[in-house]
């Protein structure tokens, strides 16, 4: 390790990420809650079973077509504590900022996150500010830490995944990566495609509440859909299989995506989550979702098979691709 | 504010940070447990009594004599926990990094944060990793978000204090901020000051248990000694005087601090507490602190007048001196 230097690509969800979280954190920090490396890490204090996860925000640009880094700020652990089964209630927010930055830009970020907190039913009890000098920090960073409570009911978990069980999404895949992404280079279709930035907390708890054969949940953030599904299938020992004509990608979106060479299966979401969950409930959790003003374009894309984590894509053309974690970062900061 | 800009002075913990803190941050997310303005918030959640506290660590340099970024990111939430009466328990640590950091120097950071977490007691139990292109952010910053149990009798607060109850330090004052200032501009005596950084919730948790007559306490961090005895005054509604000969400063920072123009009173430190006591106790608590290897030169520094929430120091020469809190930011990235 002496002479490795830090890249990009340790950064962005994908294989090396992996490995400096389990060949550096767990090796120093190791203990039974961090190593199940969940969305949100579940854990009992005072007599409370309680759910934390934390998480830093250093989108580039701050502002950006659909969003903004408070609305994500906020939407992004929210959307952690909520696919881990937990009920998002108390925040902290801590600020990292530029020295020249305008306090009318901050005060837009801190009303932005102050409605998204409204709306997500979550309250900010908790907050640091640092300011670094000029050229030492690109603009602003967030960085919140949300707790929840955990029913005492809900199990939700890898061990759950049975060969058989479905594979749902909410919705259109790649928005919010490639609007950051548009934004950023200024591509001219930046008008098109605006982040799908949401808070899932109310979808999925009306989910959870309906249905008990919900297995896992996943929100599609850095990596996107197919790392997701890589870690999933890798985490419970089984294969995924899905069909590429299944999966929704909005138009605008995957025609961005094919004139830049990207896939929009490894763009970044932050509006969209991932359950499996047993086929006898899989219609009933489809028509839910379609009902819920985040779910209109949900869908079974693929099943559950047995395996040995490996992910399949069945392709429109009849033949079968083999998907990895994300590997390389080609889209840095875009959450 | 439409043309006003972020001044260093924003994140000094002074004026510009109170005003932040009260004119934006609680503008916008109002509620009852952030309006405390607490070293942390107390909530309970799904039956437990918890205390929550966040803190992103930017200290420039990233290593300094007596610790470095992740001893300090551990050490500043346990003692905020600490102060507010909690016992310091679950933690989680988000790690922002600029492509190109040494990955040897990321370990040397994460290693002595697992050792100072097993030191204090405390389990990174979540976390997270962003990596930022090169020049977007200088080298590595953390935030540390700590969750600690409040004791049901542990009753700390401004309410509590009265005239006559009396103000106790643990030790020397201002070789946190002396000691990286040091080491950061070269002055060359970077060998003789290091940083005082240090867990402080067995000392803490020593005389909470141990004593009834504690009223409240505070780490002494950014803005030094002197801006969290103004804090305690305005908050109180009282006065408090100080004796400066009392005041412990060790001599090689007070000759640094003479050279350079700057008071001890305002620097930083990363290990010291101010307590305010009843006069019954206060004796009892300077000698259990002394007894601890953290509070080997405790002593009384002043005493609590009825008063409008002014700090005063009466000086070695017989006079007195009106202390306000900081303003303006002579030692950005102390922390």
């Amino acid at each position: 390790m002496e002479n490795k230097l830090i890249l990009l690509a340790h950064g962005d969800g994908g294989r090396l990420t992996h490995e400096l979280v389990t060949g550096l954190f767990l090796k120093h920090f190791g203990n039974d809650i961090l190593a199940r490396l969940t969305d949100a890490a579940a854990l009992q204090l005072d007599g409370g079973r309680i759910a934390i996860t934390t998480d830093a925000f250093v989108i580039n640009p701050p502002f950006f077509p659909g969003g903004d880094i408070g609305k994500l700020a906020v939407c992004g652990t929210v959307n952690d504590l909520a696919v881990s089964g937990a009920e998002p209630r108390y925040f902290t927010a801590s600020f990292l900022i530029e020295e020249g930055f305008p306090l009318a830009d901050l005060e837009r970020v801190v009303a932005s996150m102050a409605r998204t907190c409204r709306e997500a039913g979550v309250e900010i009890i908790a907050g640091d500010t640092k300011v670094v000098g000029r050229g030492q920090l690109d603009r602003i960073f967030i960085n919140t830490t949300g707790l929840g409570c955990l029913p005492p009911d809900r199990d939700l978990g890898y061990h759950r995944i049975t060969p058989g069980d479905l594979v749902l999404v909410n919705g259109n895949l790649g928005d919010h990566g490639m609007a950051v992404l548009a934004r950023r280079e200024g591509f001219g279709f930046e008008d098109q495609i605006v982040s799908d930035c949401a808070a899932l907390n109310g979808i999925i708890g009306e989910l959870l509440r309906a249905l008990r054969g919900i297995k896992i949940m996943r929100d599609l953030t850095r990596g996107g859909m197919a790392t997701a599904a890589k870690e999933i299938a890798a985490a419970a020992g089984v294969d995924i299989w899905l069909e590429e004509q299944a999966i929704p990608v909005g138009a605008a979106t995957r025609g961005a995506a094919e004139m830049l060479g990207l896939d929009p299966l490894y763009l970044a979401n932050e509006g969209k989550f991932m359950t499996v969950i047993t086929p006898e409930e899989a219609e009933d959790a489809v028509a839910l979702m379609r009902a819920h003003p985040l779910g209109r374009d949900a869908c079974i894309i693929g099943e559950v098979r047995a395996g040995r984590g490996n992910v399949y894509l069945k392709t429109a053309l009849g033949g079968t691709k083999f998907l990895d974690m994300l590997a390389g970062a080609p889209l840095p900061r875009i959450c």
